[in-house]
């Protein structure tokens, strides 16, 4: 496997310690959580300090700062929108995935009776999100099963047998956050469009795979894809995006409303909608985050093709996931090799849940004690390791044999 | 006027000067522009760049790691409690103070024929959120006039008059965004809760109080005080919060909904709402701005007490509006010497008002290129510009005589 040489102290593996000394997170610890949040390169760093003195510089609040910052949104939308393959005017820019998602739940004109479709597998906040919509609209909520199709199964056949005349909003997540299972996203939205009763729109939370896996939005289909730039992209904290397909957009309206999304005329007086993703956005954000993010996006950008650093990620997920096949008492959640960069796994006495949830969360604890750092996930209960195209085999192999000494500790009854 | 000696080298003078210098931003230019945006100090910069390294150091996502951020969060909600006089858990931190508006807006659960009162000098993206809810729940809107009482006039009597028995929510500003008007919220909010029909909740538009007048939110008894920190408080812009009355919080359901703000059961199903303010915050935003906010907020404290620190706002404003009236050719919008730090006025021949618009325009730019910053309003159309506790006499000259070369010229021709 020629691109996972970091072993042999090769020009790759020289290569890849010096890309990887532009994230000072990596330095001194074993890091398996690009899933829950992405180092920051430090390029990135500066350039958000960059962007704080330029703007104290030329402003605050002046015809030249205000000028600098509208730039800097453009710019970024654009960037964001190259790495989808849209139209910049197709992107929101958001706080963060959740906030993309709410944009698009509570934009539809719901009625009673109205149906809201979600896969068992989305993140509690969408899940709650979901419930307040049936308080408030009388729209009523129910879930299609994909956690069981992680080993066998067809997630198309599933959400078809799931909808239902009234149903107007599928939503699920592109690379599901608890199993890393990526679904076959363009046929389950050929399958919601193509509905008999009528067209069901698709709402994407994309938090795990945008950053991932190289993407052509216009030939997934989806209507709305709602994504972060802090994970996988290792942006800043803080700022996100949702892309709003053409076709939806005019049907979509804006919930949370400020003056980034409005026309006014001369008066001040609000006359109508930005024609263009800005629509749905508010107000005043953390601008210099801006700069931060595509500067990360520039980063990645020096590695390889998206395609290329997808593949990267899957040889480095495929040969962690080899090597946890190896331990006993551990368990992976996928009996197939990853399709992408998150592994779920259970260790314990499998024949007794409760001690398992225990041990999970103690093995958290203790391999960040060791500075390697996963993420406990409740449902299915597991532990999440995540590696990302610039991870290493040694930081995987560093992971294993913490994770056998675990083990061992178990068994010792020593942990 | 013992406050206002920066022209005098005195030891007071000397110690502004000093504390100006800790704000970058006031170093190349006359800056009246904090309605717009504060500057950021130096050590708030430096406080958010600590907390970018810290992140990355101990994570970014790692139990250490997050539990700093939680308590990097719960500290800033304190220190922002005690700047209103109200107890953490009614705060609720925002992106923006429009963000903090939409919560209580969608929060309430709307009828169709309840009756939405604004005032007629609000804020266009919260007209246009208003607009909004009168399409989605068919909720009536109407205004009230409050431009007119800038000279004279009940603002309590006017807003009691435009209640009526189906009106659920009062919208209005404690200070007038476009005229500097202060508002007497705590009789407006009295009238509203002991309306005859049956009380009427208060949302408070905080942009251009919050930072300049010494609060006692529960004294003021508003159920709604939306607010930002990168206006008057100096903070990073991207973050504010929302005040809710205790009685009120029960009543208001989260509109947008993420994991921050639910509670989830060891299934990780969400099984209800924090118990506090954090029920309507969202999701992953820009944690590291928090420790600019309380940053800036400390550096504040060093300079008197919230009252000594209006006082001298009023001192300046009024220093400034006494000097605006010596200018023939210009108009303050208020006769009467201002209650806070906003000033705004009109410029050229007051019989026609367009010729006045375009050189309130020109007089925005030019002041620019002479590195004095003040801003367009545009209704009523006039020219803004504030004063803040640190602003100095002799800057408040530079605008002066500037304005004074400027109307000059217009009655030479040559601007």
């Amino acid at each position: 496997m020629n691109t996972l040489d970091d072993h042999h102290g090769s020009a790759a593996a020289e290569r890849l310690h010096t890309h990887r000394q532009q994230f000072p997170a990596l330095g001194n610890k074993g890091y398996f959580n690009f899933g829950g949040q992405g180092p920051l390169p430090q390029a990135a760093r500066l350039a958000i300090q960059q962007a704080y003195d330029y703007i104290q510089q030329e402003g605050p609040f002046s015809g030249q700062a205000l000028d600098w910052i509208v730039a800097q949104v453009a710019e970024t939308r654009q960037a964001i929108a190259a790495e989808l393959s849209v139209s910049p005017d197709t992107i929101s820019l958001t706080e963060s995935v959740s906030v993309g998602c709410n944009i698009a739940l509570w934009g539809i004109d719901w009625r009673s009776g109205d149906h809201l479709l979600l896969s068992d597998c989305e993140h509690p906040g969408i899940v709650a999100a979901a419930h307040q919509l049936r308080q408030r609209f009388g729209v009523e909520v129910s879930t299609f099963p994909l956690e069981s199709t992680l080993n066998g199964g067809d997630p198309v056949a599933i959400v078809a047998e799931h909808l239902r005349p009234t149903t107007r909003l599928v939503v699920v997540s592109h690379i599901l956050w608890n199993t890393g299972q990526v679904l076959p996203l363009k046929e389950m939205v050929q399958v919601c469009h193509t509905h008999a009763s009528r067209p069901v729109a698709v709402l994407v939370d994309a938090a795990q795979s945008v950053g991932v896996l190289p993407l052509d939005l216009p030939d997934l289909g989806a209507d709305f894809y709602a994504f972060t730039g802090h994970k996988w992209w290792c942006g800043p904290d803080g700022l996100g995006g949702l892309y709003v397909h053409p076709q939806a957009c005019e049907q979509l309206h804006p919930t949370f409303i400020g003056w980034r999304g409005i026309v006014s005329n001369e008066f001040g007086i609000p006359i109508g909608w930005k024609p263009d993703g800005r629509r749905f956005e508010v107000a005043t954000s953390a601008f210099p985050l801006c700069a931060g993010l595509r500067t990360a996006l520039q980063l990645h950008q020096t590695w390889g093709t998206a395609m290329e650093r997808y593949q990267r990620i899957c040889a480095l997920s495929q040969y962690l996931w080899q090597q946890l096949q190896s331990l006993s008492g551990l368990q992976c959640l996928r009996q197939n090799p990853p399709q992408a960069g998150l592994i779920s796994f259970q260790i314990g006495d499998f024949s007794s849940p409760i001690s398992n949830r225990q041990h999970h969360v103690r093995l958290v604890q203790w391999l960040e004690a060791q500075h390697l750092l996963v993420r406990l996930i409740l449902a299915p209960h597991c532990v999440r390791a995540c590696v990302h195209y610039f991870s290493l085999e040694s930081e995987c192999d560093r992971l294993v044999a913490a994770l056998e000494e675990f083990l061992n500790s178990i068994d010792q009854g020593s942990i």
